[in-house]
């Protein structure tokens, strides 16, 4: 922490800062430059640095190091990869996660999950609880989706993962889920962030619509201090003055993460982008950008589905941007 | 509803989109015009558009109402009043939330609802329960938070509104507080959302900071469809691209909330600008705006606060302000 | 200039920084603080911190002055006033310009002027030379429109002001206008606002739609440095995710514009909202906000205009809003 | 065009629609659906849908086509290729243009010009005028520049692009260069792209970084309408919320520009991320999206760039990555 005080700066100024500075548990150093005095702080480092700027006499304050510290980079030079099942999440292999926006009826995950297998998908999403922004759209089955999604999953070989909204539902739907999703909406909802830490279950976690990259990783940090090592971020979309896509995916992010942190990251360019056409284009390219994988909605018959139905793959499409996929994983030194 | 279907598509299409409306409880009218098939459905206001969108042969739906119905100003043309203690919400009254951001103990709780109640504000804010970007930032004292502010408020003849994050806090906060507040972060979640809705307590919903108008009033929806009617928005600025404030202000929400709902509308000008000199120009403007009151930041002593000092006013400041302010209502009928 | 070098930068590193700094006509200064070393370099003001930013080793720059200079408060602390005709833009008097967004007819013309002379507004607005999104669009009369609009405002002792698009037509221009406007997409034309800034005229400078604060006060430096101390800045509304206004009118940019400079400020919260029940409370609070003056948008018969009908007031409105202008401008100490 | 009336509109209303549509030279039927009189109107598809939403008792307008016409995919559905040289743009062949941000001097170009010829790189991208923010940022060379720039690129083979920010230095431009620029500030100078229509050179048109899809159509429509069909479209980034990027580039616009519109399309990962890191990666997703080439920065030794070091390849990275697009390219049915 480097603060930079200002030139009208008191010495009462400067004592205050010195005693908050080491209040934090950093020791300090006094310098001068430019005509400003300067004070290095060297402590714990996650001291919030807005501790210190509403202090008399301070100018600007200075991080020396993220705020997070348990997801970033350094912490995990290598790189953080873990097994689901069969399937290693931030390894080699980019991992594929299709299926519908909702779960809809036992006919419609059966189908999905035959055509996933068929496919080489190997794990299944699918929404029972859906976060909707009005009460009067459908809330999703709950339990009941919960259990359609697994006994199709199941019987294809394959794993789950669905979201929960709330702490109440998390044991529950963890009897049913190999990845517990926490969605765009909640990415700041800390009280579910507290409930997941604690979770025995790896935890794909969706950033915000209108989160910086700084602050995703922030969220990742109470999961990761919470105790839960086993995360995977997803890129999808954020909230801009374009209208012509439902977001704007920010696949930029996807090498700026890998840069600030050890955790696997993946694009979900279905809710990335909300239209069919785009989404083929922006899987390869998130795959070409170095994401760990995908998220994707396919559903039989789009044109009927209870939710973003026109943003959802079909099924052909799904199986040529696989073929495709294969293709541009060696690239970048991943496989699929 | 209106569903103009697209100039190639197929009778089998507009078949579809008939029985699709049928379904969603409409009576169809199919017409002709500028070369395309229009279907206008009569039916409940709050079938979701996007139901139809992603059908076969649809080129645009035009909702013909809001997607909210409780929450429009057509269902309460005179608009929304209501009594917390002595104090009315949405009166001929302008109404000042004023307080610390975070209880930090009770000196300084005790000094601000002094001062508090010296000026003649009514209603006493402090945050017990905070949402906190980072797990390592001081999260709040919790329980012993509200109590101290419960105490202090009782004290000066004060109500109390504070923050509730989770729904487990809920029946414990309102043991402590007359009036529920909604967090930005939480304003899509839709878990609490559905518990608020049953507390026997005045919410105040905060509008998420990349929330759209009409999304907030689907979140006041879910409050008033669930047996709330009790609801007072308030504009806390949102997320734009300028960073020289923390959030932009969005005073033009509030005439806009005006003419589309009954609600009663303020404006917390501490969060929306997060510098202390723009804070009293913006209160003034709100109220200029139309706003039925004002949530303000207000600290014995700022820079000693442990979070959001810089945007906190002075005591004296806050003096100054409630006189111009006085001055201004009833330039818009109102009264402080 | 305070220059962080990272803890890797090695002594070449340093030596780098150090020559540059030199280069650019600092003298610097080498202090070392929480195991980083430290370049403080005093010298112009005007120095580019990116000339730094890429320099082997360095960490960050932290700029201890304003990237502008003659538009920083500090060069006019008392606030820039100027005469255009006998209206003073600055000073004690709110300052109104009123008047349609599209010269169209000599009818329509001086059927506004007549109105503003009646109701004492000062300064007409009007274009003539319109910048049109679509190719298609009516583009303004040009010449003729000027002309009109000159005729008008002379036969009711009005001031004109209206915008230049181009360097070709500014001396055509100044021929008939009392101050130039340049428009918002042209905020960062630095080929016109350096044109602009040789003429022997006043400007009123928009906010672009994207730009920020610290951009504004770049492009205004354009003039001042090229020789034209007579600006007015404009706030006009920025490109936001909120679609229920045309644009988001960031009013906090006020208080924020008076703090860092000393050139007056207006608002165009008719442009800034898009809907006309939303300009009167806006318009109220731009001043109560501490706004120099106002640009408003007035048509006899609105739903006629050839442009942005939507958000023209009515002659009626405008008399209403002036009077509540009137109650509202001694609290915040100006007058009108 | 549909207008869908509003339930309260008069019979005096509806005809005043009915007389605009018909002066707007569109042929007018009158239907009714869901209580709503619905007027569809047949006529020139480049009618201002904002020429009527002003209209008395109108609620909403539905425009049946886009608003450009000859920028449209229809209007030319198998795409817009040509040649400049012998390098085809929008043809199978990926178009690489490279080279510094700015023209510094003829050792500098002379170093990047041999490199581009030695890695097959045959566009050389350079400024000559540049627009920067401040005032006293290096304004670039001018006409010594492009001399610079056409030198070197004879010596090596190379075409040239560069931007020109001024219709009064067009002429003198398009001595030196093969691709007029125009510049992402300069997306809405219509004055420019007036003159640049005019000129008999392909252009490279920036999306601006406030410019929606449909706003950078429109912009190429005005050079299209003026005569000049050899556009070549260019993502480069919006401004968004976050700040870990210079910009976010917005690689969705991308599919979509490519479904709307005949014109190619490339992306400048350089300005769109602001970071050397990202650059690699987010060249590589644009081609997997479907670009039809790339606008990059490459600088011998960035760390003395004049302009935007921190976003310039080196000379081996740009090496690796036109590998790494050599075997993508064959994916998207494309070549390099």
């Amino acid at each position: 922490m480097i603060v930079v005080m200002s030139e009208q700066a008191s010495a009462d100024d400067i004592q205050g800062v010195e005693t908050r500075l080491a209040e934090l548990g950093c020791s300090v150093h006094r310098s001068q430059s430019a005509g400003h005095v300067i004070l290095g702080g060297v402590g714990p480092s996650t001291v919030d640095s807005q501790d210190l700027t509403s202090l008399g006499g301070v100018r600007e304050v200075i991080r020396l190091s993220a705020p997070y510290k348990l997801a970033a980079r350094a912490f995990k030079p290598e790189g953080t990869r873990f097994d689901v099942g069969d399937v290693e999440i931030g390894g080699a292999e980019v991992v594929v996660m299709a299926g519908p926006c909702t779960v809809e009826n036992e006919e419609q995950v059966e189908s999905v999950a035959a055509l996933l297998a068929r496919l080489g998908v190997k794990i299944m999403r699918g929404g029972a609880f859906k976060p909707r922004t009005s009460p009067y759209s459908f809330q999703g089955h709950g339990e009941l989706g919960l259990k359609m999604l697994r006994t199709a999953a199941q019987r294809h070989g394959l794993l789950v993962v669905s979201e929960v909204m709330d702490a109440a539902h998390l044991d529950l739907a963890c009897d049913y889920v190999d990845i517990v999703q926490v969605g765009a909406r909640n990415m700041q909802n800390f009280s579910l962030l507290k409930a997941v830490a604690k979770a025995n279950k790896p935890v794909l976690l969706k950033r915000g619509p209108a989160a910086t990259i700084e602050e995703t990783l922030l969220s990742a940090e109470y999961l990761l201090s919470g105790g839960n090592p086993r995360i995977v971020l997803c890129e999808r979309g954020i909230r801009t003055f374009e209208t012509a896509t439902r977001n704007t995916l920010d696949l930029s992010a996807i090498p700026v993460l890998k840069a600030l942190s050890h955790l696997p990251v993946i694009a979900d360019p279905s809710h990335g982008t909300g239209r069919r056409e785009a989404v083929v284009p922006m899987a390869r390219a998130a795959i070409a950008a170095g994401a760990d994988g995908l998220l994707l909605e396919v559903h039989p018959k789009p044109e009927l589905a209870l939710c973003d139905g026109a943003q959802s793959l079909l099924p052909d499409q799904l199986d040529t941007l696989l073929t495709q996929l294969r293709a541009i994983a060696p690239i970048v030194d991943r496989r699929l």
